[in-house]
């Protein structure tokens, strides 16, 4: 097991190493000394890779659940260190717990940052932050359309939708998947890209942007977050992209290859708009009244930072904290939502809320009129007993690790909204938290180690779907 | 339904229109004009009384549980109103939405007030809070011993327990068990009266805190709370109590009319226990060692404290929100928890955390070992689905209620932290919430009465256990 974990973590460095001649490339061109701390990374992380896949690989492991599990969590961690590399041997000041946290908030696409300072930043780091964002919304799809699902830990897999597609030759099948996945995710990019640079955005602004847009990632190249760019246009750009980025990608998938929308008629699909669309209506008209500002600029603002946090994505055009108790109130319980299950965005997301709330009117009815025969409905499919445990299991671990993270971080001193807010927003995959510290004007540089500590874990926690990470920490797990 | 229901509320109405003439008599003897207040309140709900029971009576109504949710939902409101009645009509300023939430606040045994000034107050109205207090929770376990198990919402009922014990002539049992749960209510009560008084209490004070205690409610004499006396020997008077309370009343049922304590092994009972040792040590310790504080002290005032907001119950010997955002997060938490099923305490309660902590363990093992065959496990009885799905249902309308509240009270301004802690204390009926306005040293008197419907609301919603209020709002309900 720990053979396969490593070799297979190995394998995905090598791949991260070579990422990183990228932003070597990069400084290099515009002349920025960091270049040879990329070189230096790559050419280090490289040899060990590859010294390590030399001596584990050759026998084919017994496939299994629990290697599975572990294979995943491992993976992921080794890529939050790897990412961490050049961040910590760059030219500027960061803790080991800081570099750590900046690439685990990268490859989790939370887009949470500890740098100040980023508008002066040389161009490399910039990119390998969005280099990390954009490989770790790959990552996630990947892991959300064909892995987890088919450990029973998150969503409605593309295979369990369309499982008349995958009968024979799954692999083959598999294969051709990834790469219209891959092009897709690539070609949405270099639209948001191309957009963005014809609303105003610089072209290393555009590519920066578009990358942490499409993963749902939120970082930045400024401190300013999209505040920095005052541009409607540049907002409704970023809303639409990150949009697309909380869709399930099997939906596009399946159009590419078969031209079929069927998948659009999925359930979570519909809920995922409902509720995006009235939480941002009723931010903007509550702010059209209270605060004296015309509609269509309190609908911009509220679209792009309200669509940012329900995605996930992290994004901030200005401090809606300001924006008085109603909305603060919304950003905190919209924090929790999330996009559609198979897409780059992270907390319960859409599905688990139609699965309950089909639960509750069920058993509401049931308390009147005794045991129902209707079996839930999701679509034209039945929720079967499996999956509704699947949400209860996913939810009461969510509270719990919501819970224990906010204890944890109160003890270190951080005070309660902070708190509540930071275990919260790290755990969703959000990004920013509410109040002055960790709220959208401000960010994680100031919150110390041992916090970014317990961030980090729960970064990787709820990327994982909690339940991956909490059944290795199980004595069964374990036990031959 | 309507008729059945009016004829329920009236009977019950008579018995609080009697319950008047004790505060009454207080005033006469105390020599406070208020008496006439509850003596034509006692007389005006009396005659009202008892021209709808008159009217409404005669035909006994087909039983049903349609009927039996709405004849609930009718009687605690009805009950709010008319406890309302004399506070509204009493010889100090306090609008009708004040009047009503601290009625309900009473009988919900939620213990929040709007009064200020309580230390100078005529005694029949602090009489009147402190008995629709302890009448709120002697209900609440007639409630959740014996009727809504029945419906299938809230807790294993006395009956499930002890099946055995009511297969035969159900009825003359439930009558001698009524009986048994009154004296043994009352003399708790005047035990817990007798050692108030003792450790130095007045008499009069003795009798309204020791209501307050057993009820769980936590309405106090003093603005102070217990922080008025000063006096540690009173303080674990109250923990000990508060913890009765919070146990199943069916325990010491069954000890009295049997001499049996089977039921002690009943493991809500240990996990109630556990956690709240576990969060009184914890905050007891942690102050310890930031404060420069004995631990006796610092063991004597967290006991105190928590166990109050475990229990539900609501007093508070000191600002414990001063003690640092550890404590702060740990009460915020703690607010959720509650004590046994069949006790007065409210919230979320312990056999709901085990029942889920039993569907997670065995939901981690099943993702790595495939479906399970072993069944849930209660002490020695096996935990059905039906009782893993009202779990599940009473949690997810929970959080719904809680998000709902506090949305509503951040619209009309209150900021997060009130919002958010307002609408769960009053949700899980324990009193403070947090922050300056409604923490331990503040009250409810600021927060104006849009808020104050609400709230009143919710204290109901919590108090019936929430789904035999909310299957009132389905349309299922009212198609014939």
């Amino acid at each position: 097991m720990f053979r396969s974990a490593a070799f297979v973590a190995s394998i995905f460095s090598l791949y991260i190493a070579g990422a990183m001649l990228i932003p070597a490339a990069v400084d290099l061109y515009y002349g920025h000394s960091d270049w040879q701390v990329f070189l230096v990374c790559a050419m280090t992380t490289g040899a060990i890779a590859l010294t390590v896949a030399a001596a584990t690989g050759g026998r084919s492991p017994v496939r299994s659940t629990r290697l599975a599990f572990f294979v995943v969590v491992v993976l992921w961690a080794t890529l939050g260190f790897v990412g961490a590399l050049p961040l910590y041997m760059a030219s500027f000041e960061v803790s080991f717990a800081g570099a750590v946290f900046e690439s685990v908030s990268a490859i989790t696409t939370t887009g949470s940052t500890v740098l100040v300072g980023l508008d002066n930043m040389p161009p490399g780091i910039l990119l390998w932050r969005s280099l990390l964002n954009w490989i770790g919304g790959l990552g996630v799809v990947v892991l959300g359309l064909f892995f987890l699902p088919l450990l029973n830990v998150g969503g409605f897999s593309y295979f369990r939708i369309e499982s008349s597609d995958i009968e024979d030759r799954p692999f083959e099948r598999l294969a051709s998947f990834l790469r219209a996945l891959a092009a897709i995710y690539a070609v949405l990019t270099l639209l948001c890209a191309t957009a963005y640079a014809v609303a105003g955005m610089s072209a290393f602004d555009a590519i920066n942007h578009s990358m942490a847009t499409l993963a749902t990632g939120g970082f930045s190249t400024h401190d300013a977050s999209f505040g920095f760019f005052e541009n409607s246009a540049i907002l409704w750009i970023g809303t639409v992209f990150m949009i697309l980025g909380a869709l399930p990608f099997s939906i596009l998938i399946l159009f590419v290859l078969r031209g079929r929308l069927d998948a659009l008629r999925d359930p979570q699909i519909r809920l995922f708009l409902a509720y995006t669309a009235a939480i941002v209506l009723a931010v903007a008209i509550h702010r059209r009244v209270t605060a004296d500002i015309p509609f269509g600029e309190a609908l911009t603002s509220s679209a792009f930072n309200l669509v940012s946090i329900i995605t996930t994505t992290g994004f901030a055009s200005e401090d809606y904290t300001l924006w008085g108790p109603f909305a603060v109130t919304v950003v905190f319980f919209a924090t929790f939502l999330g996009g559609c299950s198979g897409s780059t965005s992270g907390a319960i997301k859409a599905y688990r809320f139609f699965v309950l709330g089909r639960m509750l009117q069920n058993g509401l009815r049931t308390l009147i009129y005794g045991r129902s025969v209707q079996p839930l409905r999701y679509g034209n499919r039945v929720i079967d007993e499996e999956m509704q445990r699947s949400v209860v299991l996913f939810l009461a671990a969510f509270f719990l690790v919501w819970v224990a993270g906010s204890i944890a971080l109160a003890a270190g001193g951080m005070d309660l909204v902070t708190a509540l807010t930071a275990s919260l927003t790290a755990l969703t995959n959000v990004g920013p938290g509410l109040g002055p510290i960790i709220g959208p004007a401000g960010n994680f540089s100031t919150v110390g180690d041992y916090a970014l500590w317990i961030l980090s874990a729960s970064m990787l926690l709820g990327r994982l779907e909690i339940l991956a990470v909490l059944v290795l920490l199980t004595p069964t797990f374990w036990r031959n």
